[in-house]
């Protein structure tokens, strides 16, 4: 299996522990964003992952590259160029306090790519899947464009595509993100949403009425309907306080025509950041692993539980960590 | 509005993490003290806030000096001179293990003050209000004075005073503190205190028989009966272990007869020093701000909940932050 | 009271805060091993405590001996020689991801010692108890015997023996340890173990149908019974997160056939290594001190509870600390 | 003396020590900018100064807001509000590494100010001198106007202007620079160069034949003569590693003709960054002390050495300490 | 350019700055070993590296794993497998303390690897070098065998070898690796040394009678006449401190009988780790970029003494970064 | 040999690297004082030492204790009790700019001590050597009765004395310590000194007209005379900047009239602190391991030259490494 990652890497700057920005003296540094993130994901599981993005030809961009390299993901076809890497800025929230997220995106080497400089064709040649988020065409410039010049090469050479919708309202405003990512999402095989953005940029509802897990249903057989998407998986959060979430998700395959809900779980969250992607990363090792879709969205939502509890975008654990948590592991007690 | 704020701030030394004191190899240094901390909250929400004291003229006491410049409280009417500046060792506790402070505060600049150090015409010339606990008198020496000057200068200026009775057994007996502070609450104005304090400094008991809201407002009306004052606020603490608490509050506004009582919020504890602090900077900001009492005690205890997540002393929040937890936040979602 | 614990310090390697290992950067680095543990545990409630083991002569060597000086472990006793101390990485879980640890210890300089390496009437001299936990002979080569040189000692001298079962599977086999800890077992006075543990390497579980307090009580009468020990003490632990467990214990005391149970606590982990080390040096401690069953075996667990809020392998708290946690602490209240 | 200082102030990211950006996992964050720096260097010395340009109106411009507070620089006249605050990337040479800026300050709030963002007459009110450096106009936009506006302001009111010609090649070429600064340095009193900019920027270049002293001397004459400074300061510097430079000065005074050289300095190096703007406050601080030239050109030149022993940009030393070095100090004796 | 080294990596635990071990409460952990140094070095010049060694299957052995692969070195044929990764702790000297390496790397994965563990055919595919050094046959057991079934796959395909000879007293005597290397370099094309090593590995020393460049030329020359190496290299160091020393070297090329000198270097040491690996980088770069050996000894030269100003064991140097200070650079202005 | 050492130990408050006060955000905390000091460099050299002062009972006090217990200090004859420890603060200089110590010492545990504090001839049974510093009567209170206390009894027990006499004018005038010192060196057999303080406490100046060797002659022979030292030695250092010192030592032995020099070092600084109880250290050392005066003089210098490498007021240096830097080491070449 051979995962392409389409979108931006961004220098994360963190304060130390609990400290607010106006408290900080220095900043943790690390390189993140949702595609590499989960480009890191798969290549923790052994997968085969690239990463596709543009960086500036200096030392930050290197180290954004590398940071990648080091976790066995193939850089290869990342473009060098342009005038900056995009910087995200984060301190992490506590009990009744928000995690704050500051973005310093804008004029990145990514956000002011040209589509030629991605030839699809040489970058997806051997690859099984493409995957890639809502945030790549919110980037704006060309970048939906792009993004529909990867989709349309990978229907023509039969490659599957996963997206996560991930509505980012400091990006675009719902409007512009309908109305790119409606036409994106209809080249999308595997579509990861929340039932929220699934609202805010599909317009999908579950039909009046419906509550629970017949509403999440509702919206993802709505999904799969209106925009032909193989599987539709909806990640299922609800958050009691900073430091506290639940996380379950559900699948619906729309070929079986079958619906399958993990096993929810309560987390005590070390860094919240990444959660999402390691869903992803979780989901497309698993049904490319060619494990039943009821397996899949347990492997799924159990390695995004897992990514709560470990510093940083990425998450570090192995195929078999997961298994142990699906098969009811949890408990933590110490591995020696 | 402008607030003068008056007492001893002290270099806080704080081994790393959960390290206790025979662990640790180095100390975060912060400073920090009962009423600059109210006056950083205060200047953290956009009030005019000062700071006055008397620090050593030396580089730590600079340090000191400028932590508070930093955060925008006006340090022009602090006294230089003096041997030494106060220190305070601080251990952070976890589970059933409690935090544990050192003082070594005594021989300090400002507990070795004058009354004649401090011409508070010319200190409290455009303030609204003068705060101070009761940690100040506490320090001994001349500062019982020195807080009287204070007091009657504000009663001929018309500056309202607020007072958190703030006992430490470790500064004086509740023999010593209850001579003291009965003259000086006298000429308070807004009293904060906690149950189990005024009853050991100022004797006031609830009624036999109540418990509950009944006892925290039969005790708030005795006191403001007794001493005069025409608000008494009571924070309610409940303590389950060193990372877990409860907090609300109640006020009793003696002009009107009202009571109010704040939402109950669950913390989960970064760090928990200056919680009162920053429920005093909250009450102050909320009451000047001319907010009703019902929601001055809202924002005074939603200000000093978003405390208890913050690593150091002083609350760094903004008024918009308070008011969203006041109006439901408090979910901990990651702001973008 | 003397105590002289036997058995292996390692250098501990452990990622900053939540780091996995392959994010690491920086190891913290102390010095941990369950029979030190229990002595710096010992020494610090005042009691004399000496440790013994065989340490490399290079600086690493004189690094982990001086960790011990540090907090009062006499260490006049230990043996300089060998090629390497021990290592162990241990990276701390959150939630559902457990803490790992990872070995490297093999051809230590303890695990290549020789039984001439110890004098045993020269070391036991004066000592009051002898202490060592499964781990010392599960070294391998000639721990065993060296081990039942120094029971034999002590029975000769009059020397009190403890024992704590404590089987680690990457060590030796179920079988290996049988046969050896049968043999040592009998020589032990107080021998600590958990359910688990007493029945994978003693062969004893509790009679069948029994669940519970009822079973637990079981399986130490039968230990005392079969192996002759004066108490039986086992401890109890259940894991619901990597962040949460909850700790009971039981002693059995097979001379007055009376059997009590501690209180049982919930605990918030900061470092859950060196527990199990924390509760026998309680034990210890409380024992010889003459606390009666009842109140050895609430001692033994506070302190056990108190070690989950510390960093590191060593319990560093007082007597009257553990005391206050017995009497009703555990609130978490400020120490000022 | 009140100083205003206008330019931009940016958050500098430095990996630790004297790690390359692509070994850093952290970076120190401190913030700073050429004119914020010597404003900075003002304060220290006990000096009214202010600081002027324009911040996002976020956590981060708020940080660097509060860097300025804390060393005691007036921030009142800071406009806030659009995109992004610059950075720069700094690492640390040594020996034959030299170090290394990358700059990411394109699209900042103050790079994309306008004119209306600065209402000069209430901006100067109050203040004796005004100071920037060749970098201000060099950031574009209306920045060349602005700095026009301020001069032209500081003209009608008798404010004395001072600015450093500090050529960046990043930023402009020489012909724009000339261009735009020669306009700009005709309304400049104090105008410090070196002899590589004077030369490259306003095109003076000492009379043929002439080396050394009498080069300099030349330079200064010429440049005094044709834009009208009063004053003229060279800075010289030579460079024989990343850890070893020799720093003197000179000033030429136009009015009484006058040429005076510094002491030269061998340094050993801590930061290198920020040495010249060290130098402008002291030189600034030390004319407006009412000083002779002969003597500022001393201060300012020992100040400047003093900054090389002090990391991060700010030269934190005071009028005695700079006096101590001018005076023969330099032993590095031990203060105690 | 695709260069095969070989050899071992390790853990390397540094106390911070300039601490002794017995001080230390954490170490900096970096990975490395002398020949994936010269990987790491090969990698950063944009060079085709790979790095062949058995790593343990462990979290530990995939952090080594990841190092190499973070600048970008082949790890794909890294065989994993055995007990544990070697470690080196290091602490850094100054003045006259010299740093203090303590090695304990007896027992790991690579010194236990067997010679069925390497299919040289198959690693050695596409190959344009080969290197390693003494260290790896002095690591014992079957390593010297390896090494010889390397170079002989070297010699059949057609593949250049280079080696630094190496040698290090604590892994075997002089008589032990002067009979393995003596068959070993005469397979070896490029041979590095210093004048030290050449005598006690391979006995060869200068003609009676000559001194400094005469006596280098004279070892030269007798080594590749006596063992046939087409160029052998000498680095040439003086030590005056910890913190000091000068770095030169030579070349003779064999088959033009031509003897180079490189400039000679005065060194600040940031660390000294790795300097020779570096020297070796440089010299297989240059040489297989085809420079002329009066070139290929400057850039090698040049790239060793720009390691010792980088912290940790490898060379994240730039092929223009080398190329400044041979054509002149060395100054260490700020480069931005 | 066993060597009691009495006076102060403080808590040394140190910002990270060269960082100045103003800078600091945390400090490094460690634990020294002069005649502490020269305990554990005792200690380090394997001598039995003791270390005798007044301790807070309090955590910190605890601290203060382990750090001496840590490196193998004696100290079981502190007294525990008063009422704090002191404090200095230390910041690091770097080339002009000097070191700077703040101290806050007054009101500590030892500086309140009574002389019914000390049973000395509790504390000197079985010591062959007693040390204290002109620092320890300094402290006032006392302080002068106690160190005139302990010398009386080793007179009477045959114990010899040993003093640095370390004026330290914040403590004392010449004229107070010039009344205290004269009646103390007169029970002192080995006193150490440097030329100015010769001259400022004991008004023992060289003859007119003598310089260099021959003044240092004539200070010390003048010293031995006037106050009976058996031997009478001096530290000679001359400071060129805060980085780089010379040092060297003479020794006037009043039994044999034989002068002897040291050799003369350069040294490049890492901690000036503490150089000089790192040569009494070695002085005290070599003198009673019976080595002759010349060789004692120059184990004492390169001891003390050694320290000045090191982090923190301790000089962590075994026998052999000073032995060896005598014996021509110096060079700094990587020990392995």
């Amino acid at each position: 299996m051979k995962t392409v990652c389409f979108g931006e890497i961004m220098l994360r700057l963190s304060p130390e522990g609990h400290s607010r920005f106006v408290q900080a003296e220095s900043f943790n540094a690390i390189y993140g964003g949702a595609e590499s993130n989960t480009a890191v994901s798969l290549a923790n599981f052994g997968a085969d992952a690239a990463f596709v993005t543009k960086l500036p030809d200096n030392p930050i961009g290197q180290a954004a590259l590398n940071s990648l390299r080091r976790f066995g993901v193939d850089t290869a076809k990342i473009v060098r160029g342009g005038p900056r890497l995009g910087i995200y800025y984060c301190e992490t929230g506590a009990s009744q306090r928000p995690s704050k997220v500051v973005y310093d995106r804008a004029g990145s080497s990514i956000a002011l790519a040209k589509r030629t400089d991605f030839d699809w064709d040489a970058i997806l040649d051997g690859a099984d899947w493409f995957y890639f988020t809502g945030i790549t065409p919110a980037l704006g410039g060309e970048l939906p464009e792009i993004c529909m010049d990867a989709l349309t090469a990978c229907r023509k050479k039969g490659i599957k595509t996963g997206c996560d919708i991930n509505y980012r309202s400091n990006l675009w405003t719902t409007e512009e993100a309908g109305r790119v990512m409606r036409d994106l999402v209809r080249l999308v095989d595997v579509c990861i949403a929340n039932e929220e953005h699934a609202n805010l940029v599909l317009g999908i509802r579950a039909d009046e009425g419906l509550t629970g897990d017949a509403a999440y249903e509702s919206v993802a057989k709505k999904l799969s309907a209106q925009f032909g998407c193989r599987q539709t998986v909806l990640t299922i959060r609800s958050s009691t306080s900073a430091d506290d979430n639940t996380l379950t998700a559900m699948l619906y395959d729309a070929v079986s025509d079958a619906v399958c809900f993990a096993k929810k779980y309560s987390i005590h969250i070390v860094d919240r950041i990444g959660g999402g992607d390691a869903f992803s990363g979780g989901l497309l090792y698993a049904l490319d692993a060619g494990r039943p879709p009821e397996d899949a969205i347990e492997f799924a939502t159990a390695a995004a539980v897992l990514k709560h509890s470990i510093e940083g975008d990425c998450n570090h654990v192995s195929v078999s960590e997961v298994d142990a948590l699906v098969q009811g592991g949890g408990s933590g007690r110490v591995q020696r």
